[in-house]
């Protein structure tokens, strides 16, 4: 079973590096980028055969360890 | 319309950083871990209404800024 645990900054906390992105790609020549966001994303493959169980594990990860629940928000996708 | 970009190592591309993941989930009491793979999540949003067309441009971000084609793989998924 594969899940997908996605990281995001919350909503309202500054992302430096998406706005350095964001200048980047307006220097490229694309004047139609507004706001920018830049997360990350951590793939694991669980030893785990039931989906629900592996959503748990998966999200007790990201609190333990993937995200920092103070400024950043996280989904999980779980992936047959 | 909003885009976003999940750049991945190409499968084969040793990830230390995915590595260092997987060993600090086992020390957390997570053994059911196998492979972890770390990334990055980029949301764009961006000032396009053809979701055709506005693909076609976040793909052609990835490609000269967001990843390295060399070590990297993207994807571009495009929200309404």
């Amino acid at each position: 079973m594969r899940a997908v645990v996605t990281v995001m900054l919350k909503d309202g906390v500054l992302d430096p590096q998406g706005k350095a992105i964001g200048q980047a790609l307006h220097g490229l020549g694309f004047p139609q980028v507004g706001e920018v966001r830049a997360g990350k994303v951590i793939e694991l493959t669980l030893d785990e055969r039931d989906p629900q169980a592996a959503r748990v594990a998966a999200e007790q990860m990201a609190k333990k360890l993937l995200a920092n629940s103070v400024i950043e928000r996280f989904e999980v996708e779980i992936v047959a």
